[in-house]
């Protein structure tokens, strides 16, 4: 009756929304629940308490520290529980047997310079770089060796005391791996494998983003980028996405940590299944997407080339683009399916296609580096470069293809060759007409909205006239990519190799 | 006597150096020792053992649970354990008092119900995204009302159970907060300020040794990439580093978290201090520096411009890249001493020398984009174009010397026309001729050492005759990231105006 209703109905919406989003939230609540109570039962029927008296607490906490989302992490959290209340409890054990030997007075002491120790070399011990993941282990260590050897002090009979407590810490384990598999089963496994493959995607994703926006946008809104800068690209989805795949080294690496405890399950079959190998694909999908990062890095610039230049080679890099999306994405759906099939003819196809983009901006590079007027109507481009070079990419390789392809653009470089011998001094003039008028020719500093900018700093002027060679950049970046695919299709292959991935076609 | 020397010898050294490494961690692992030889007192003296009984083992697990390495961290987990033991006990309190509304036989099953639903809520609440840093205190509450309300059920007197839990709580975490702030402090906020300025380091330097490799190694060694793509290049320790820093961002994150929960301290005397402002500087950072990869990238492509034509432009852009490495350095200098300093003159100074490369570019791309027969022999590359133009970069800015430098440049680029004019048929000759020689002019395959390739796979054709324009890549990459390099004075300002860095010369 306190509750407004407005806030309230927006706040279960978003609630809804939320679980609707991914439904495995509520299960693994309901499997929490469903563990804590298991556990609790042993305390309220009567008679696990009057075997373990208060020890049995133990059983809860553990299963309130041990239970996590995944399988694999659960498996984790308690092999470091078990471990460390074990070593735990022997030290406890071998210290406290060593006051009955040195006499009554000594106890205090060797038992305070016990805990000392212990806390001491297991904090330095945690801090090893190749320990780290086993963090939780010695802490379990230093507070289970306190509570054995000081109880034991208290109430006498250290053994009694730790086995109690370590049956305890076993029922829970036991209550909460069982709830944990056996009720609705999260694999850290299946999650890698998504995780993975879902990077593959929004790789293709932001490339052919980039690629459409360059294209596009008659007017990149270079302005923009300086308010943008920080994270928000709102019209760019895919990037977005790109970007946390930079980001998600550390998930990839937990959850390959996870998996690694897991039992063989659903299609992962395979003891030893390389988990450790979707690390790596990784790595080098994150290689391949730092040219992406780059790609944006143009498409964002301050320095531009004019959209009637980029506009020229349009088929040559939407081709490019696209068969190097497309592969991306037939090696996430061959992950995605365990399949191993050979990627002969898309490589072949990628490379073809990005040899085209080569050797047309090769052919065109006057286009870039001289100083054309170009026509300020978007409408009057210039002539489509692929009506000159229309060879279809598959034969490309042939030999006697490639000689009709030769002719093919010696005739077209002939006809260049003359186009541009007699363009070529006025060219020249134009050019040094614009240095002599060069502050004229300067792109204006771009403006910021919100006065965030300081007016003091000094901006940095861009010459516009080696703006045409940003589609250099461009192209040079979106050649490199390619280049960097052929890493990744090793690594998947290298993949689907150790995995044991059927093999499809070969 | 069963160990064997060696071993434990390379053992107890390599703890030894790594000790001498980071002294902090013998400090941290002596303050734990101590947190938790102090709690035990408590229950080793006898007073506080026969106030508390068994409950008093809450202090030392409360000491395990929440001595962390710095002092942030662990008053971050003091409150979530604090606040999540005071509402599982107010909770359980006020469930407890149900039953005996409600009657003894309905008793165990409200009891039951209510740790189911405890548990479901709070693991569905802690996967809520802005409640995820509390996830720890979500699992305090769970097992803290399962206890409680079980043995309150079996012991009765739930209020005076939860009392003196919470005591027992309180008084371990005042050990812990205590032995953590006042025997040699860490700040998380010290960290992160260091970590940010390294960070600006080992951009700089990375950006350093790209350049100076990219210029001095004749032959870059392309087919190394291959291997080394997987993470190491053992000769470049600046871009190891450079590329940890793009990972840092989780890092930073938690650290800028940490530091929010400490007071006033050391050199940072405000309450309030802008610690979020680090993350964002620090993401800015991160765009400059995937600038930096992607420089990276050029110079292990397999697709690069020839050694005489690299040094043509060097000193042009190692201007560039040494102004741009020097103003990053004194942006992170500055963030170290704590001072504010307007970067105007080396921000005119790195854009006037970025403009010069890109005039010298946008001058001599003839050489880019046709294709010369280079000499082999590097002894005798192209006339250093520095020589051509030899302005003060200071004075660049001015009108006047603009003036003189456009005159010089007028010479030079007529002196250039006639150069070319004559030398242009003989070029356009030359492209057709490779253009027919096609399939001769390829660049070899790329060999491994390994035979981890896979034959099978096509090999990527990199067209020879673009290779040069792999140089416009790097030249853009390099004036991009000298553009990105506004937005990072503007972050950094934005920082030292919020954090009231010192004025010194305004």
């Amino acid at each position: 009756s306190g509750f407004q209703g407005f806030p309230c109905k927006a706040w279960i919406w978003s609630a809804w929304e939320f679980c609707k989003d991914d439904v495995d939230r509520v299960i693994f609540s309901f499997k929490v629940g469903l563990a804590v109570l298991l556990v609790s039962l042993l305390i309220l029927l009567r008679g696990a308490y009057e075997i373990f008296g208060t020890n049995i607490i133990w059983s809860i906490i553990t299963v309130a520290i041990m239970f996590e989302y995944t399988v694999g992490e659960t498996f984790n959290r308690g092999f470091n529980r078990a471990l460390g209340s074990l070593l735990a409890a022997i030290l406890a054990i071998a210290v406290g047997q060593l006051p009955q030997l040195t006499g009554r007075i000594a106890k205090p002491i060797i038992i305070g310079l016990s805990i000392f120790l212990i806390g001491a070399i297991t904090s330095f011990v945690k801090l090893w770089p190749s320990l780290v993941p086993y963090e939780h282990g010695f802490r379990v260590i230093i507070f289970t060796y306190c509570f054995i050897i000081v109880s034991g002090y208290r109430m006498g009979n250290p053994i009694r005391t730790s086995m109690d407590r370590l049956y305890c810490i076993a029922i829970g384990g036991f209550v909460a791996a069982f709830v944990n598999v056996l009720v609705f089963p999260m694999w850290a496994g299946e999650q890698l494998h998504e995780e993975l493959v879902n990077s593959f995607n929004s790789l293709a994703d932001s490339l052919e983003e980039c690629v459409k926006k360059y294209l596009e946008d008659e007017e990149l809104n270079q302005a923009e980028f300086s308010e943008k800068v920080m994270d928000e690209f709102p019209d760019e989805p895919a990037y977005r996405k790109c970007r946390t795949t930079l980001n998600s080294s550390a998930k990839l690496e937990s959850l390959a940590d996870a998996s690694k405890w897991e039992p063989p399950h659903g299609r992962f079959r395979n003891f030893f299944y390389p988990w450790s190998e979707y690390v790596k694909v990784g790595a080098v999908l994150r290689y391949c997407a730092y040219e992406v990062m780059a790609l944006h890095g143009v498409l964002h610039s301050e320095i531009q080339a004019p959209y009637n230049l980029r506009i020229a080679f349009q088929s040559e890099i939407q081709d490019a683009a696209n068969q190097a999306a497309e592969l991306v994405r037939s090696l996430g759906k061959d992950i995605w399916n365990m399949k191993r099939s050979l990627k002969t003819s898309l490589l072949n196809r990628v490379h073809s296609s990005t040899e085209r983009l080569q050797r047309v901006i090769d052919m065109h590079s006057y286009l870039l580096t001289t100083h054309y007027d170009l026509p300020d109507n978007s409408s009057n481009p210039f002539p489509k470069i692929s009506h000159v070079l229309s060879t279809t990419p598959n034969d490309f390789l042939d030999q006697q293809e490639d000689d009709v392809w030769s002719t093919n653009h010696e005739k077209s470089s002939n006809r260049l060759t003359q186009n541009l011998t007699e363009s070529y001094y006025e060219m020249m003039r134009k050019q040094s007409r614009m240095l002599n008028s060069w502050p004229s020719s300067e792109v204006d500093p771009f403006k910021k909205g919100g006065g965030f900018r300081i007016s003091i700093l000094p901006q940095m002027r861009a010459v516009k006239s080696t703006a045409a060679l940003s589609l250099t950049t461009f192209t040079s970046l979106l050649i490199e990519f390619v280049v960097r695919l052929d890493h990744l299709v090793e690594a998947v292959d290298e993949l689907s190799k150790m995995a044991k991935f059927n093999h499809e076609d070969l």
